[in-house]
């Protein structure tokens, strides 16, 4: 009895630890499931470009994929403004958010968002968090973000908000811990897009050329929703089944915009 | 009699194709009326920069030119973002939107929209279509977007408003085969610009040059009139006299703009 | 009798022309007052790129000054759009906008703003008309433009509507002549800005800094005012003596702003 | 007594200068508190550049440091537009607005802002004052300013308005004394922001990258908030709690958007 007293006080630690803060495991840094194919991490570097070249990332957001050869592992910059990221600043993580090979690089606070996410949507393989701008005004008010045309079709399933009081009380907003990634990934359910109440969204895919596209598309919708409103008079929505085809048609020429934004922004 | 019925299937066949799918002549491709003069070409390929530049077409949308030897003959790029259009990608197509010389080159799905007002219209010889973004919102509201100046006074005849509903039920907003095309020519009827609902809008002009301007200035006059609402008060618009007497003026001037933009545009 | 029958077409031929279009002297064109000065020039010239940078002009819209040795002349450059104006395009006119030597250079069709307005106000020698996009709104509602900043206090004295219809009927909106040019005129009375309904609007100053100065400003203000108005409160405008005498500071200063203006737009 | 009358004219004329104009002290310059550390200098150009590059500032508006050896003293440039400063302009001041060494180089008639508020506040090191056009409004609307999201928490303390009517009675809108300096200061009082009614904002911090985040982040949440409010239905502000944390985690973070803004901005 008396021996294992002295366990006690890490056993709490750990219980602790295991409660309120990402655990790094006793045991030491996650396994890497191998290096990255080349073409993934550059696709990574250009989203990172893209999504700043089309405004929806400023200094803040990030962009993650998850690790083709193994769904517990993902892969994300370093904490680094979107546009200055580069090959040599992607990290690789468990789902806990743990960094394989740390280095002493400092890491985004809120990379639960998308550890969180891979664990919850098994078939989502790319992440996007922002505080895209037309998109920050309908997560502080109680007019619902809706598809009023084509491009934004995936929008029709829903678009939940996520309360952070719900979850964690009075916040600094940030989803800086497992368990508010877990409340994130709950209030997103089965939906491309969440919208995160005074703070942005969240945006998922199955790839990376698709949540890209989504969040430029929700951000553009916003924008547009916005302007409709203001015309003062009715607005038409997608029906149901509209967004549903129009959906499924945008995932089919995905690689037309991906193109054209990839070489617009690798040029910079 | 039974000679006939070895033609059954093939008549079934070639009606059914008629009636969903875009129709491959049973014979082959159609016939190149000629090669197209360099400079129309250029100015087809300088119109889809121009529009990217001046922000009516993004990553989507696409410009055609009837081809000045074949009134049954169009010019139109191959499936690719505006800006990226150089003049090897400008294909031939007949106006039942069946290219002459295909190759392998994916095209529009919405091709039809050009094939289809050029058979409805024997005036218009060039046709844009976009998602333009201040005049999307105009397309899901009950507001009607009208002329609030003389660089707009083309509108002043009325814009249409083509519900896809109404010709095909609940789709992807699409028009994607010579049926949804017909309506949408049907829609737009002699005006120069319709609005799709949910989509975009189609702008058409005796000439490549008219057709731009006509549709960056539908653009200005939408996010004009958005302001002009804003501001709460009433809103003087064009008579209609006075938007015929603009229009005629504006094509007397279309020069000035359509040099300046064509050498912006091919400046990048 | 029989022998002046003859001159009777011409007569009235000459009568028409006089009646509807700009009076070309039977006697020639108007003498020049001499070369203008070439920094004289090279502001002009310069106006018209910084008005074009500041977003105030796009493809159409045009800058004059006041010939410095002469108040019966002005200069303005030929029919282009303002950013490709350089020094050789510039031309000088007589009050009545009688090219000095023409030498068959497309004129500006509304160079009469100019012409008339110099013969209105001795103490302007400069103007600009614009498009300007956030101000075309004004002139089509019945909110009136006021300044809600110091930045803007020249429009404290009053921005006068021209209404075309009170001068000319059903037109195209164009200031085409000299009478329509003397109605505008008439509108704008003693302030230095108007606006032009469903077309514009004109600024005057007393040299290029102040007027350009001026056009960009009532741009800015007019957006300012719009956001204002639409965040649905009351709205604090300048008070009369806040505006002569925050105009009066610009008029002291007009060097800053004019010296980083020159310099970015020279250097494209 | 007749001794003295020839002193009656200057000592008036000095009563005078000190009761409408800055003093310059009758014993001369004040002292230079010693070299800027470079480094320091490069950040307050930097700063100068990012606010003109992130919409804040145009050509009017500036940003000063205080003296890290010296609180009495503080770093500003000569009158100049703020993307056209370098190393070279920045001026040496007192609190009183003195300038070290003038060397008939143009001090900003507003000045007086910096030094006062350096007065007012020890705590601060760094301040703002710009035109920054989102803002503008909510000077002159009787809508309060208030953080919707956790990048602009820093305004839950509240954001003062500064009515210069109340300490001038009827200006031309400029801070243009010490007098008027210290009403500013008052209406600041502890806050990090102050909207000026009718002509822009003055924001603060405890050092440059601190006051640019904030300068560039209310003008967002302007942007944001006026957005929000246009949307016609509810508007859910950050809680002051929320607003405290959000300002907390922000100023720890403050290297990552500085670094990004400060590469961009240095590399035009």
């Amino acid at each position: 009895m008396a021996y294992f007293l002295h366990c006690v006080p890490s056993l709490l630690l750990y219980a602790t630890r295991a409660a309120v803060a990402p655990a790094s495991p006793a045991s030491g840094a996650p396994a890497s499931a191998g290096p990255a194919d080349p073409a993934l991490i550059e696709d990574l570097v250009a989203a990172n470009r893209i999504l700043a070249d089309q405004g929806v990332l400023d200094g803040y957001g990030h962009v993650s994929v998850r690790h083709p050869k193994d769904p517990q592992r993902y892969f994300l910059s370093r904490s680094l403004a979107p546009e200055l990221v580069t090959a040599a600043d992607i990290m690789e993580y468990d789902l806990d958010s743990n960094p394989v090979d740390q280095r002493g690089r400092a890491m985004y606070l809120e990379r639960f968002i998308h550890g969180e996410i891979y664990k919850a949507r098994p078939e989502v393989n790319a992440v996007v968090h922002s505080h895209s701008p037309a998109v920050v005004p309908f997560g502080v008010s109680n007019v619902p973000l809706r598809p009023l045309y084509h491009m934004s079709g995936f929008l029709g399933e829903g678009v939940p908000l996520f309360e952070i009081r719900d979850a964690g009380g009075m916040t600094d907003l940030l989803v800086r811990n497992p368990q508010l990634g877990r409340a994130l990934a709950k209030s997103l359910a089965d939906k491309p897009v969440a919208l995160m109440r005074g703070h942005g969204n969240v945006v998922v895919g199955s790839g990376i050329p698709l949540a890209v596209y989504r969040a430029v598309y929700t951000e553009v919708n916003a924008r547009l929703q916005a302007t409709a409103i203001g015309l003062g008079g009715s607005v038409t929505y997608l029906e149901p089944e509209e967004g549903k085809l129009a959906a499924v048609n945008i995932a089919a020429t995905i690689g037309r915009p991906w193109e054209l934004w990839k070489k617009k922004a690798l040029r910079k």
